[in-house]
C-alpha cells in the first residue's frame, strides 16, 4: 500500500457482488477512500436468480441499488462503469466511460460467466444465468415457449414442449425443480390446449450424480424428488450440440427444445490481463492471503479466485466464500498488515443447501445431513436472512407465502410482445 | 351476429386492457366463444405505469397474466399475437404468427400510442409511456441520467441535470411529481456529487393551465404543489424540437436534457384499415351503441373510440370509460340485441383524480372538489381497489407504505449496465 500517512490510501473494488460489497462494508470505519465499481447499479442476490428466471420473483425483489447499500458509509463512492482492464504498471483501472482510475490497493471481485467448453456459439441458444438481464431473457423464453406450444397445439399437431437444463449442480437442480412446479401448477392451468404430460423437463448431467458437492445419499434423494415432480434426470450424458432448432443430448437430437445452460462457469475475462497464473476456469491462483503472486496489494476474491481449502481443492463459488473473503481482505487493509504479518485466509464452512421445490430441499451442515421440509424451511430462513434489505426480505417472504397458498406467481410477464425473442428463441 | 342457434357465436376481442378485459368478463356466462387477443401476455394497470417509470413500483406489481385473469372462465381463450388488420369483407382478423382468425362479432379495444404531432422522429429521444416496455426504457433513462450527471460532476464541471416533461395532463403531472419526489428523496442522497438544486424538472404545457380536464381552482392548486416540490411549470409554451442532445422549449434550447413525452395520444393504427370515419386523433367515430357505421357487430371501445358524451365532446381516455364500454358491449352481445333495440351507451362519470406526490392530489367528484391529503388517500384507495388481483393490491400497498416510511424505493434497477441506452440516451 504505497501511501504516506497524510493522504488516505485509495482502495478500488471491482464488482459489487457478495465479495466486493462485503469488502466495502468491512472498510466502513477505516481511514481509506473506497471506490466501488460495478457495471450495473445494483447488488444482486444471485442465489435466488433462478426464481426470477422461472417467474416466481420479480427483479426488484432480489436486487438493491449499490449506492443505497453503502449510503451510510462516508468513505465509499460508487461508480457505475465497466472495467476493461487493470494496468498493474501504472496502478490504474481502465474503464469504458471515463478516465483511468488510480489505486493503491485493488480488490478484484468480478465474478464469473457461463462457460460453454469451447462452444461459445451455443450461448445464443442456451443462455446462462448470471445477471438480472440473463434472468429476464430466460423468463421471456420460457414463457414464450408455452405460448408457442399453445399456438402449435391450436393450428397443427401437438408436439411435446421440451425444456433441457444442462448441468446438475445446484443451479440446474433448482431451475429444473422450479420449472416443474411453475409449469404444472401455474402455466398448464392457463393453457387449455396443453397437457402436463406433454411438457418434458430434462436435467442433463455429465457426471455420475447430480449435486456432486453433496453426499451421495442426498444426491439420490434429490434425484427421486425431481423425478416425482416430473423431471427426467439423465446422468453420464453429454450435450454434444446446441442449435437454434434443438439440442443433441447423448445421441438423440431433441427438437424443438428450450435449453438453459447451468453446466459450468469461467472467471471474468479481467483475470486474463493480470499476468498471473490462472487455473483451467480462468481463475487467479491466489496466495494464502488472497493477493496475487508478486503484488501484496492486489487481491482477487469470490468466483474469480482459485483459493484452495483444506483438502487442496478450490473453494466453491458460493456467496459465503466470497463474503468471508471480502471481510478478510478488508481486515488486512484496515490493519495495514504487511504480507509477512498476514494469517492465511481460512473458509469457515457452515454447510450447504440446495432447494428442489416447495417443501423439498437438501441440507448438509458438517456431519448433519437432512432433506425434505426441514431442509426447505432452513433454506427459506437462510435466504431471507441474507437478503440485503429489510424491504426485500419482506417482499420475498410475502411472495413465497402468496405463491405457496395460490400457485399464481405474478411475475409471468413478457414485456414487449416477445418480438425480440420469438425469432431467435429455441422454439420457432 | 351471423349465427345459427346451434353453433355458439365467435366473439373476438382485440386488446386486453381495461375495455377488452371488461368485455371478456362481461361475457362470462353467455353461450358464446370468446377469443381475447393481445400482443403481450398481461393486463396492465396503466394508471400506475408512471410509478414503474419512476422506479417506485416493479412491473410485476401492476401487471397480471391475462390467461390467469380469465382462467376461471370456460368460454374465453387467450391468444398472444399482434393483430395486423381487420378484414371486414371476410370477417377475419389478420395476426402476425398464425392463420387469420374468423369472427362473428368483433370488439376492438386496441388502445392508443403517444402522438408526436407529425414529428415521429422525436419518439427516439422523447419516449412516451404506454407499455411496460416503455416504462422500463424510461426508468433506465432516468436512472442513467443521474449516473451520467454524477460522472460529469466527477470529471468535469458540474452541469444541471434537466428533465423535461412535455404535456400537462394527468400523466405529465404525475410523472413530474413522482420524479421530483424520487429525485430529491431517493436519488440525490445516493449521489454525493450532485446537489438537489442542480436538478431541474420542467413541466411544459402548451395550453393555459395544467390538468385542463379539472376545474381552474384545482389546476392552480396542483401548479402550486408542483412548484413547492421543485418543478418548474411552463404554461403556453411549445416544444419545437427534440434532438438527441437536447430539446427546444419555447425559444430556449436546453441541453443536455432527458425528455419524456406525455403530450398527446393517437389511436392504434388498426383503426385506419376499418374504412370508418376517424377523428383527428385516429379514433373511430362510433355510433351511440359503440358499433361502427354500417356494421352493428363490430364495436370499438376505449382509447381507440371517439364516443361523444352529453356535451358532444369525446369521452376522455380513462380506465372507467373503457371498462363501462366493455361491460355495455358485453351486455348487448349477451342479449343478442338487434341494432334497433339497443339503448345508447351512457358514461356514468364518477369523477376524476390526479396525484401529484405523497399526500398531494386533486379530486373532482361531481360538484365535490378537494385536494391535499384527503384527495391523495382517496386516490390510493381507488387505485388499490381497481388493481386486478389481491396479490398486486397487497404488493402495491406494502410498497407504498415502505416508500412512505423510508424513501428508499427498491425498483431503481438498471438491468444491463445501460449499454443499450447509454449511446442513444438524451444525456451522453
Amino acid at each position: 500500500m504505497a501511501s504516506n500517512s497524510s493522504v488516505p490510501p485509495h482502495i478500488v473494488i471491482v464488482g459489487g457482488g457478495f465479495g466486493g460489497l462485503a469488502a466495502a462494508q468491512g472498510l466502513a470505519h477505516a481511514p481509506v477512500e473506497v471506490l466501488l465499481i460495478d457495471r450495473t447499479n445494483h447488488h444482486l442476490f444471485q442465489p435466488l436468480l433462478y426464481q426470477v428466471a422461472t417467474a416466481a420473483l420479480s427483479p426488484g425483489d432480489i436486487a438493491w441499488p449499490l449506492r443505497t447499500a453503502v449510503r451510510g458509509q462516508q468513505n465509499v463512492r460508487v461508480v457505475m462503469d465497466k472495467v476493461e482492464a487493470v494496468d498493474r504498471a501504472t496502478r490504474r483501472v481502465i474503464v469504458t466511460n471515463g478516465p483511468a482510475i488510480p489505486f493503491d490497493t485493488l480488490i478484484l471481485a468480478p465474478g464469473s460467466r457461463p462457460a460453454y467448453f469451447g462452444h461459445d456459439e451455443w450461448a445464443a441458444h442456451a443462455p446462462g444465468l448470471k445477471t438480472l438481464s440473463d434472468a429476464l431473457t430466460l423468463r421471456e423464453r420460457l414463457l414464450l415457449a408455452f405460448e408457442n406450444a399453445d399456438r402449435r397445439a391450436r393450428f397443427a399437431a401437438a408436439q411435446p414442449l421440451t425444456f433441457v437444463i444442462v448441468g446438475g449442480g445446484p443451479t440446474g437442480v433448482e431451475l429444473a425443480g422450479a420449472l416443474a412446479e411453475i409449469g404444472r401448477n401455474a402455466m398448464v392451468p392457463d393453457f387449455p390446449a396443453l397437457r402436463w404430460d406433454e411438457v418434458r423437463i430434462l436435467l442433463v448431467e455429465g457426471g455420475e450424480r447430480i449435486l456432486p458437492g453433496f453426499s451421495p445419499a442426498l444426491s439420490s434423494q434429490a434425484t427421486i424428488a425431481l423425478q416425482r415432480m416430473g423431471v427426467t434426470v439423465l446422468l453420464k450424458t453429454q450435450v454434444r450440440e446446441v442449435r437454434d432448432s434443438g439440442v443433441m443430448v447423448g445421441d438423440r437430437f431433441i427438437e424443438p427444445a428450450s435449453v438453459i445452460w447451468a453446466a459450468g462457469n469461467r472467471a471474468s475475462p479481467l483475470t486474463q490481463g493480470l499476468g498471473c497464473p490462472l487455473d483451467s476456469s480462468g481463475r487467479v491462483r491466489v496466495q494464502a492471503d488472497l493477493s496475487i503472486p508478486g503484488d501484496p496489494w492486489i487481491f482477487v476474491i469470490g468466483d474469480a479466485a482459485h483459493c484452495t481449502g483444506k483438502d487442496e481443492r478450490p473453494l466453491p463459488g458460493l456467496a459465503p466464500v466470497a463474503m468471508q473473503q471480502g471481510r478478510y481482505v478488508a481486515e488486512v487493509i484496515r490493519n495495514r498488515q504487511a504480507p509477512g504479518q498476514r494469517a492465511p485466509f481460512v473458509y469457515a464452512d457452515r454447510g450447504q443447501l440446495a432447494t428442489i421445490g416447495r417443501a423439498k430441499a437438501v441440507a448438509e451442515l458438517g456431519p448433519l445431513r437432512f432433506s425434505g421440509l426441514p431442509a426447505w424451511l432452513l433454506w427459506c430462513v437462510v435466504h431471507v436472512f441474507f437478503l440485503i434489505s429489510l424491504r426485500n426480505r419482506f417482499r420475498v417472504m410475502s411472495e413465497w407465502i402468496w405463491y405457496y397458498l395460490t400457485f399464481k406467481p405474478g411475475a409471468r410477464l413478457i414485456y414487449d410482445g416477445g418480438e425480440r425473442h420469438s425469432r431467435s428463441g429455441g422454439q420457432p
